[in-house]
């Protein structure tokens, strides 16, 4: 078998073979087949696709390359969620400690962002000692435990993903569903799941901002999830204003703590809540979708959702105190307002820009070496239909490095449009594929 | 500028500018634009193709990389032939000393061939002394003395396609018409040439054997050189079966001396002298292309072109005396008929599986770092649409190892097609570009 023919063989439009697919995995994850067959396949892949059958093969093959845990020995269900990541999105530390409390194990590898915030890492990092780079073994005992463990991706997890998601990144062939969807499956699949929940935002803070485009991308990880075996079913949901009211990794810690005492913002709280019950009802651990979800309100009005994530950030090293005290997060210097130009209701909150304004006060990543700043970012006092009166801060911003500030608020002020009437609200979730 | 942006505008199907395609092209010389990111641009341009003023500057970007021959002080013009390949094609040879001889300084630089039969060069080198290295400047007194030089690709001249050609081999990125006519355009418009005559080959025995694709490919070349401001005609020519008679490095240098004689195969005379004619005229060394064909063929039956070619053999350091005494080219140890198996007409004689079987001699290069035999090959007895009788030669076989004859002889015997009928004879000459 030669990689040349492999690359041609796809270029003409033709279905590759598992076998051909795990030749060329395996070999380009070892170093035989080079970086530059790699990415003329993978152009070639952009233009031509990859059949159901090939997307699956390529995603057991990534996989395959590094190490898949083997959770067998738990005595429970073993369910994660994956969302495709948005601005304010934070429902893992919500759902995650809610349908651990519900039964259900859930072992989450998670990736450190690049863009507007940081990954789900970055903001457990904002809890004073807690650690996410557990061994595997260390990861397996919070497991048992808690039912629930948060890490970060290791070498050992689908080390071929990590080496071709460099390359497409500088050869511009990111933008590929099957190339996409075994990137972010062979991660998942690693984890040693018997049911996954996709979360595939949708909107001008998503990642495919075109619902037809993120049905798609949902379309291919269910087929990937089922191909290989797992129960899988994905929600798209909205992602045309930020989620909840905090940007910023700290401040979205503390909203996660508040969502958990039931205090938190309504859309972030219903999102959670669905994805959980979606957990709970694949790993059995309820008869239906309705009865699941009252399992998660049950879980999230005891407060047995809360203690778990206490649990959590107590076996991973954290002060588990946080949960009473929110003043143990990080916290920035100061607090500035942005306030309302106008009166009227808020039309538009863009997310872009309210993500990319984050970033400028450093609550995310501008390159891979950029350092995060845990304390800054922002919070949302107005949703889109809310009533506005001139002069009523629309944001406040918490802020560390003043230099960072008025580029912050510039950004700011595009995202907000305020006009006499605002649309009606978008349902959250647009769409389940179950 | 950045490679991943330019990579991704190609595939999104927009024209690249000409910086952007020189950024990348000279990049990619220098090393700061990776292999990685060539080839994915070489995929994104065989899936979305290149304007013709894209063409134009990738050809001149490439060529630019490396040295261009100023011949401005030669007192006349400057004219090539270039071709696609074929089976037994070998004609340079015989055209070269043509055109010199007519006035037309002609600075062939070839390349050396992989597959059937040698290159030029290869051929060049059975001449006994015969040296195709010269420098730049021993090419440039050759010239000055005879009129035509026959020197193989130097280092100097377009390294950005010698790079670019090894990693498309290797990335099934070779199949593409602007990115094959940018290689060959920016070879040949290094030598600083004034008109150049493309012969395309059509068929079996040729690089693209529909006429169409011989077409297509043409008219990029054609639209390329005239882009560049010079004067560019293309034959589209016959390859169904082989030119001539002889396959094999010192055979076909015999052949080509036979025709200066005017004892050649008229296939072979007669497109050598259309290709001359043509060279002659574009070079403004007749009026019009009648004319220049009478030049040509009195520059053959006078013996002017026997006289060049003899010259040229002499000040490269070959023996001239091969051209009197075809005894002094190396000759293989032993000879051997293949017959014909019935008597009939030959209807058809693969041209692909000719020139297999001569590489399986030694005629050829199976890889790059193959070792080839000048004496080997084969003589054709029988043309398409000739007579036999059972028992007959069809051809002759010149061998050395004798091992490598049973496989020969397996693959010629599938070469020859006998029939009651032959079908009409296609002509030479397909088409004409000017």
């Amino acid at each position: 078998m030669r990689a040349v023919d492999i690359i041609q063989k796809k270029r003409n439009g033709e279905a590759l073979s598992r076998e051909e697919i795990e030749f060329f995995v395996r070999g380009y994850t070892a170093g035989s087949v080079p970086d530059y067959q790699a990415s003329a396949l993978a152009m070639a892949v952009f233009f031509r696709g990859m059949t159901a059958d090939e997307t699956v093969a390529l995603t057991e093959a990534m996989m395959r390359t590094g190490e898949v845990l083997d959770l067998s020995d738990l005595p429970g269900p073993k369910v994660d969620k994956h969302s495709t990541g948005g601005v304010g999105d934070k429902t893992s530390l919500v759902l995650g400690p809610l349908a651990a409390a519900c039964g259900v194990y859930v072992p989450m590898i998670s990736g450190r962002g690049l863009g507007h915030t940081g990954g789900t890492l970055d903001k457990l990092e904002s809890i004073p000692g807690f650690r996410v780079g557990l061994s595997l073994g260390e990861f397996r005992h919070v497991l048992a435990q808690a039912r629930l463990g948060l890490i970060g991706q290791t070498p050992e997890i689908a080390p071929a993903d990590r080496k071709l998601y460099a390359l497409r990144d500088v050869t511009a062939t990111v933008e590929s569903l099957p190339l996409i969807s075994a990137s972010i499956m062979s991660k998942k699949m690693a984890e040693g799941l018997d049911a996954l929940v996709l979360d595939v935002k949708t909107g001008d803070g998503a990642f495919l901002s075109r619902l037809e485009d993120s049905r798609a991308l949902a379309e291919t990880m269910v087929a990937i999830g089922r191909g290989m075996g797992r129960k899988v079913v994905a929600l798209i949901t909205d992602m045309e204003q930020p989620l909840g009211r905090a940007v910023g990794n700290a401040l979205e810690v503390a909203e996660c703590i508040e969502t958990l005492k039931g205090r938190g913002p309504r859309d972030l709280e219903s999102l959670s809540v669905e994805l959980a019950a979606w957990m709970v009802k694949l790993g059995d651990q309820a008869p239906g979708l309705e009865q699941a979800r009252a399992r998660v309100r049950e879980a999230l009005s005891s407060g047995a959702g809360l203690r778990s994530f206490r649990q959590v950030i107590a076996l991973q090293g954290g002060d588990p105190r946080v949960c009473e005290d929110l003043g143990l997060l990080p916290r920035a210097a100061r607090t500035v307002d942005l306030p309302a130009e106008r009166d009227g209701r808020v039309a538009r909150i863009g997310c872009r820009a309210v993500g990319h304004a984050a970033m400028l006060l450093g609550a995310g990543r501008e390159t891979v070496d950029s350092r995060i700043d845990p304390a800054v970012g922002l919070v949302l006092h107005k949703k889109v239909g809310d009533l506005v009166v001139a002069g009523e801060p629309l944001c406040t911003v918490h802020v560390n490095d003043e230099r960072r500030l008025g580029p912050c608020l510039e950004r700011l002020k595009t995202a907000f449009e305020i006009a006499a009437e605002a649309p009606p609200a978008a349902p959250l979730i647009r769409a389940v594929l179950d």
